[in-house]
């Protein structure tokens, strides 16, 4: 039990007049109580309530340990949905996590006509946003890991090898390096293919004058990690050199406005502007990053429509890109840790073009 | 484009009274179109409407094939859901797939105060749980890879060995088979592990005596296996060696009353009775089947509270188990197809109890 966290939620929770919320998430659940479960597509759900009397909803299929939260249990063919109906708070705003889904979410409001659903995961993710000591130490050390892998996959690449061998080396490595999982596939493109900033890694060749994009994470002790370098092989042209020298500049010109404080959308803008101006503002076509911790892509934009302002403690990535359709991509991306006064860069290694192979 | 699966799908909406509905499954939406992306967190929708009028929504980040389907495009930082609103028919009743998220559901719902949203994803799923014969074929190609992973793991198990030891050559297996991925994280449960029926590969020891449970499945050419077989370790007790004995039975008794037309409830109840009359009624806990095809768990029970009829076409599993909290735990299953007169066992693994290692 993480009282504390809980008592933030239900802080966030009096902040926007609710009085209960039903959380699903099994990360947010996990980071208030302790108990994970892997509910694949069984009910199972955390209600809060501001007077504190909580409850767990749980199949028998799932095996959880003892807490202070009051339980309620139901197999497969029970009506899991009208248990819930019969506690809440009815004629009361209730609270609906963000990754509650339609199977679970419609029935419900079936049932309770006069009770309002609104959206309300923000009182948790807002929370989980803010990363305490224990969990900063976690972000640290896993981008450390991160760090490393980077630098074997770059001793490692040579031209002819396919870019589905060096995502199969990429896993042995998380493995080695004491990882539970790598936190997201691994994106490792190779020339062309690196122009859709989300490829999957396929039986491409690697060949002399290809960018080579690395987009790679593990997760280790429940938290991630989650960085990119771009690299190219034997040779680099001019031009993709100064493309990299631009994205690269992108990066480093927003990491160093990352304080406490600043506007998110002001860290893409200046990014976006570093790329811009070099002439490439149209082929940067993606957010500047995204918040991170339990799970890779948790609640939180840096884009140019997040007008939050950064707090102490939160962690997210900062990865401009460059993508030429049919040519190649560029993509540098760090975590940064959002500190009393400025911020932490958790990547350290080196971000400048570099040739391997 | 799979005219005749859509054609299926408008006439299973018409059936129900539907004139629009949206898919959000990206298997799915992959079923009916060919088009296959994974959204993560954002917003990737289908739009069917009765008069053949159907629309994609896109994020500008996906890569997507041509297709004869309207495409609306948007960025991170549009307002996608408000996209959708003023594209729907508001007003009439609007099918909802049981995977979308409250992200969207609910905004969208707040934009069409006057528009009913109704959960309907039935229309599709009730036409994926039919395999036609591409899709037989390929379920019968997985399940004999699954039948060779099945082997190869039981005659390379040895006493000394760790669960996440041999999940990590299961792994190897189904990648030396040719599968994409595996069609869930397996599970090989040793001793009182497979007491939990979701227990997650660990650093337990297999010793001598220990049931051993492997509950595992691959994915090639986008179609899932899934199969488990309860083996034991160099020796077995009397009473161990009964209960498998009874899981096969129910197994077995199950297999054999598949046909168009039967409940799907009766098969549950026909291997619970073989189980409750052994005295093991109440450690059999979780329902005997699930549909299975694109993901290793689609939409479709065989649970007590299945009225369904099995009609030719739907592949389900067939899945007994006898769970002793803190001692052991059995499990015997098989994939079935449901042919025009019976069923089609898909597993040919022998299910008798069996010493290894």
């Amino acid at each position: 039990m993480e009282m504390e966290r809980i008592g933030r939620v239900l802080q966030a929770m009096q902040d926007r007049g609710l009085t209960q919320i039903i959380v699903c998430d099994p990360q947010s659940i996990d980071y208030l109580t302790g108990v994970y479960v892997e509910p694949m597509e069984r009910l199972f759900a955390l209600y809060l309530q501001a007077d504190g009397h909580h409850i767990f909803f749980l199949n028998k299929l799932f095996t959880v340990p003892e807490t202070p939260i009051e339980q309620v249990w139901f197999t497969d063919t029970d009506d899991a949905v009208g248990l819930i109906a019969q506690r809440v708070q009815a004629g009361e705003p209730l609270g609906i996590d963000k990754e509650w889904t339609a199977r679970f979410l419609l029935p419900l409001m079936e049932r309770l006509p006069g009770t309002p659903c609104v959206l309300a995961s923000d009182c948790v993710d807002s929370v989980r946003a803010r990363k305490d000591e224990k969990e900063q130490e976690l972000m640290r050390m896993n981008s450390r890991l991160n760090d490393e892998a980077m630098r074997r996959a770059a001793a490692y690449i040579r031209e002819g090898m396919t870019e589905r061998q060096v995502a199969d080396y990429l896993r042995a490595q998380y493995q080695d390096l004491g990882c539970e999982a790598q936190s997201f596939p691994p994106i490792v493109s190779f020339g062309a293919n690196a122009a859709d900033p989300h490829h999957m890694p396929d039986d491409t060749v690697l060949q002399a004058g290809d960018c080579i994009v690395l987009d790679i994470g593990g997760r280790k002790e429940g938290y991630c990690s989650d960085m990119t370098r771009t690299y190219f092989c034997k040779q680099v042209s001019e031009k993709h050199a100064a493309i990299h020298d631009i994205v690269r500049q992108a990066n480093e010109t927003a990491e160093a406005l990352v304080r406490p404080g600043v506007p998110l959308c002001e860290l893409d803008k200046a990014a976006r502007d570093v790329i811009a101006q070099a002439g490439y503002g149209e082929y940067f076509t993606h957010r500047l990053g995204h918040f991170i911790g339990r799970t890779d892509h948790e609640q939180g934009d840096v884009s140019s429509a997040a007008t939050a302002l950064a707090q102490e403690g939160m962690v997210f990535s900062i990865e401009p890109g460059v993508y030429l359709p049919g040519e190649m991509g560029v993509r540098v991306e760090d975590l940064v840790l959002v500190t009393k006064e400025g911020c932490e860069v958790l990547n350290q290694v080196d971000k400048h073009w570099q040739v391997i192979g």
